[in-house]
């Protein structure tokens, strides 16, 4: 079973845009079995559009569009592809009405504008947006499927998560293929190439294994396709299981996850709440820890001390100290953790103090020179790290770096 | 002049790696007058390339390939193009002795691997390789060029600095492609669509239009193709200067940029220091601002008081005012920037106090309720926001009109 995936928008043909959503879409389509063949960018044009669905039926049975459903003017896919299967538009009055509750919860009323989202095409199937206002659409003609999205990113993700996928999967009856991913964390990947060697080099040659690494950690695919979903599963436990043994401090996850979840889990379970006090991650470990829905049940909050000031106003770190170790070093790390302690709910917490570059390094602490520290009042845990010279990977890393260790050190009560 | 490009690579179509060739090569080909009509990415495999290639040829005078010219055996571009124009490979000296000194100065010899990256097609010129071993080849057909690169994006990035883009400007004698991007904020796609329509529709068809949206802002491009440079811009710069009359207040950055860089262009004007008191937003706006080089320079810090205890020990909200108002009111928001500008050094702040969802809604104060509060200690502004239900997406969009909200109070100065 193959697919073409077609992203429309002239943004991407003018290198404004990088095209995501085909690789997300190629992601999700490969676990559900389905190969895709070629993914095209092409241009907010009828005429193109016609083109290439005319070019892509002749290879394969599935096509995924991407953008060009807003509701400007600029956005003319719904009629391109309306037209190419001979469907006329119509007002559908279920969207129309998602479409005005959607409208309105945002406080406003519906434009004309607005009202042309709830034209949709005859004989076609609508796929419910329910982070927007225009809808995705699903057609088929002849054995042949033409899906079309919206092309912002978290719309066209959630239709797909909610219906696309689970609806393809269905309709085109395709084998099993089974994922499974573990979260590796404080090991590098050539590090963890060589160190599981001998292992990966005896996994069955019907076991895919992918490296995805990312700052601060790496991410293990194990893949297989096949017809009994049971076999399947069982034998990729295996591998986990052999791996589990070589190296066990490092797992943080036996599923596809992160560790800001894995942290969030155990902080529940313990009933304990955290608090953290970011110099050079700057509210990147508070943005993380607070995109999670209910966050505040464990999370109380945070102090970015940027300037030194706010480290002895908010944190009571000593300006001595910071004179004469300066404000990158384990003395200080301490003192921004104790000072974060010292404030009713925190229980356990983090303190980082680092530099993040591109400025602001000297020889004897280079850009990407890092000191966290970890702990509750009895305890704390201080640790140093030198990363790299990028500021974006720096602040990743460290913040990454940082839950690792605070959920290391609450696991062990 | 129209281009195709055609990315190469199986780990395009399962998802693993993102296009960032074609966007690169797509924007650099804009820049000399070279238009992208669509972009491809394909397999590894001859039949594709050579299928690919017919029909590129019908519709542009120009593909460009990246990927697949490696020394591994999955890669076989190079054979594929070669026989698709007919020419066979032969062992070229210049680029074998280049091969060898590439090897050589990294301290390796050479492999029979690496002798055959020196085989190149007869009747095409070779693109010199200086950071790898992979040549580039151009290949002339009846007015028809094809290019083909190495996929490593560095690799790829010269070759066409040093070599494709400046004899591509020769070869083809092109028209200038202009384009101008404009941020705004505070107002909705299709809010924006209507107050500005009469405009839009009087618009001069060899003006483009498009509409750019992200939670909280919209750019809008203008592009136009032509001979006369000179007369493009001007043309472009009559509808900005038009569309500026229309929404003066919405009109952030007349460049392609973001509200955080415009706001520290400010600040670091003005000689401000600005600092934020976040609780719904939760080091979203910290991280935004400390993610710029050199932001130490204009931002302090930020508190981030999740837990009410917070916002009253570290930004002096009474907790009388909790208890009366809720942590979710104007009156809270004020005090939370009013005891944020109490911590020297900063001047001017921001304080959003909001609820992101998806719990903690009530009927009185629904999820996506937040309220901002920006300004010094003189004079603050304060707004009520009604946001949507995604708990992500609020984040977002309180950060940008926040962020929006400093801008226009600092910039009055």
């Amino acid at each position: 079973m193959k697919a073409e995936i077609v992203t429309i928008g002239d943004e991407l043909l003018i290198g404004q845009v990088v095209d995501t959503n085909s690789t997300w879409l190629a992601t999700q389509l490969n676990q559900i079995g389905i190969a895709v063949n070629r993914i095209h960018s092409i241009s907010d044009d009828a005429a193109e559009i016609k083109s290439i669905l005319d070019d892509v039926k002749k290879r394969v049975n599935l096509v995924i569009f991407t953008g060009g459903l807003g509701p400007t003017k600029d956005d003319i896919s719904k009629k391109a592809i309306a037209e190419y299967f001979n469907l006329e538009l119509y007002e559908n009055l279920q969207v129309l009405e998602q479409v005005r509750q959607f409208i309105h919860n945002r406080g406003f009323s519906m434009n004309e504008l607005n009202r042309q989202q709830a034209l949709v095409p005859e004989n076609s199937r609508v796929m419910i947006n329910q982070k927007g206002t225009a809808p995705g659409m699903w057609i088929e003609k002849d054995g042949f499927v033409c899906i079309s999205l919206p092309g912002v990113p978290y719309e066209m993700k959630d239709i797909m998560i909610q219906d696309g996928l689970p609806a393809l999967k269905k309709y085109f009856d395709t084998p099993f293929i089974v994922h499974r991913t573990i979260l590796v964390h404080g090991i590098s990947e050539s590090q963890l190439a060589i160190r599981v060697e001998a292992w990966e080099d005896a996994i069955p040659k019907t076991i895919k294994l992918a490296y995805l690494p990312s700052p601060g950690r790496i991410r293990l695919r194990f893949s297989s396709v096949g017809k009994d979903k049971a076999a399947l599963e069982t034998a990729i436990l295996e591998q986990i299981s052999a791996l589990e043994q070589l190296i066990p401090e490092h797992i943080v996850a036996y599923e596809d996850t992160n560790i800001e979840i894995v942290l969030s889990q155990v902080l529940r379970e313990k009933g304990l709440k955290m608090g953290t006090a970011e110099s050079c991650t700057g509210g990147r470990i508070a943005s993380k820890l607070t995109q999670l829905p209910g966050s505040s049940e464990w999370y109380a909050g945070s102090i970015i001390a940027y300037h030194n000031d706010l480290k002895t106003k908010l944190l009571q770190v000593p300006p001595t100290l910071i004179d004469e170790h300066g404000a990158v070093s384990s003395q200080v790390a301490e003192a921004m953790l104790l000072g974060l302690l010292d404030k009713p709910p925190i229980e356990v917490g983090i303190a980082v103090t680092g530099i993040a570059g591109p400025d602001g390094g000297t020889n004897e602490k280079p850009v990407g020179t890092v000191w966290i520290a970890v702990g509750n009042k009895k305890e704390q845990m201080i640790e140093h790290f030198q990363l790299g010279t990028q500021r974006e990977q720096n602040i990743e890393r460290a913040s990454v770096i940082a839950l690792t260790m605070l959920w290391n050190f609450v696991k062990q009560f």
